[in-house]
């Protein structure tokens, strides 16, 4: 008996989860039928495909949260400006028919206060709730990272750290990454003196081209590059955004590296949730709402 | 009667002057037979195709900066480590054969000193003793920015930033890019504002993503993405590596960007420097060494 689906849709990927009474996941699946990859008619469709099995067919509540509920995904969800908490998503939610009867699509959320710089999550909000931090910092390393203040279960405040982009973009696309083995196996000691340097440094800035300097120089072997470059780009947001004591939500691989980073920025006593985990919890939270 | 030959041979363009007796240009060429361009063996023939005439065939000086002494260059000119002077680019210049004479190939600089970040550049040497600044901080702006200081006539450390190429990267190919209308005018507004932002958060980190934060919660247009971008990249620029009094050496357009930019800092009195102009001068300065 399912007394829940969830749906975290993000760009590239799907993940859903069949709930029981009690709230505990009893079946998952994932495709690689993400946000990205489908048009507006299509997703109706893919649901229906995916966990129209799951389903009574008209009464089992269907939670959906992330880029399907953008401006390119199934429909617009606007963001919800800060503080924002489960009940408050819950309410907000799109709701949007489909065969196996209607469903909800969770909003984003905005930092839109005059003295911030403003910022947009979709999807991070529900691992945020599903991880259970009623107060402190969380961090969700990523292509876009999320440092988030919490207060009182609340999100109170956020800022983006566009870290894994930039990796991507500098590695795949830039100079630097020309003189990379990207094939090569991560390297801690580069990481890491990318981290004090930047650390040191106390930006990005006049950091990032000393992977090219220090391979031209001979300092650097171009198997150092991709490790020292991640380091100069994870050092970066932690000396930007850093304090602690913080929790970190994500891929056990992700949240390796940022550890090891917060380690050298001096914070050794870091939480971490795993990212699937937390994301199947917010979703039941949000689903109890309804 | 032609006394030296100069040629400013970078990655994509290359840029030849002839100077008579007196130091003066009387003649200029340029094309786009950039190194980047070029096999290694292409290299004689398309000098000789392009300033061959200018040269008695034998005894007429030349003298190549730029990405010509790369290591995928014509041939390798290591870089010479901090402080250097023109007669020292001089004396440690790279002896090359040519149909019409030996040519000499001018080293890059580089940064190596233990507490310094390291970096490299090859053709800016050239153009900043070609502008005649014995001491003080100079700036040029470009694909990788240089901020140098000058002491007596010497380069004695400097620093990179890779702004032109951040800018082109996240303007072309991350998720940012794809919100903006890149075939918009620049906007100064939109520019202003992202310079202040990133001169407040003493960091481009935490304010990148706001281009698309901005665009998603309605708070800039399309048309001013790029703009914004700019000004986000040139404020953390000047943030990081900003004191004064500075000079700029470079292309109008780019000095008059960066001007609108220090200005915003707090630094009015910037002295300009036009990039051709200093090239041309700083080619026949390390000549005159030979």
């Amino acid at each position: 008996m399912t007394r829940l689906i969830g749906v975290d849709w993000g760009t590239t990927n799907l993940r859903a989860y069949r709930f029981d009474g009690s709230g505990a996941v009893i079946e998952r699946r994932s495709s690689t039928r993400g946000a990205a990859t489908l048009g507006r008619e299509d997703f109706a469709e893919v649901l229906v495909e995916t966990v129209g099995d799951w389903s009574d067919g008209a009464t089992t509540p269907i939670v959906l949260a992330g880029m399907v509920g953008s401006r390119n995904g199934w429909r617009e969800a606007p963001y919800l400006p800060c503080p924002v908490d489960p009940a408050r998503l819950a309410s907000a939610g799109l709701r949007v028919e489909t065969p196996i009867g209607a469903a909800v699509i969770v909003p984003g959320v905005s930092v839109t206060a005059a003295d911030a710089i403003p910022s947009v999550m979709r999807g991070e909000e529900t691992q945020l709730f599903g991880a259970g931090i009623r107060d402190g910092l969380v961090v969700l390393p990523g292509t876009h990272s999320k440092w988030v203040t919490m207060q009182g279960g609340k999100i109170v405040d956020f800022a983006t750290a566009m870290t894994g982009e930039l990796y991507a973009l500098l590695r795949d696309h830039s100079l630097l990454g020309q003189l990379a083995d990207t094939t090569a196996a991560f390297d801690e000691t580069a990481f890491g003196l990318g981290v004090r340097r930047t650390l040191a440094a106390k930006s990005i800035v006049p950091q990032l081209f000393s992977a090219r300097a220090d391979v031209l120089l001979g300092n650097l072997g171009p198997q150092d590059v991709a490790s020292y470059l991640s380091g100069i780009l994870i050092g970066g947001e932690i000396g930007a955004l850093g304090r602690g004591p913080a929790t970190l939500i994500g891929a056990p691989r992700l949240v390796s590296l940022y550890r090891t980073a917060f380690a050298i920025y001096g914070l050794h006593d870091i939480a971490t949730v795993d990212g699937d985990d937390a994301v199947a919890r917010g979703l039941w939270q949000i689903g109890e709402h309804l």
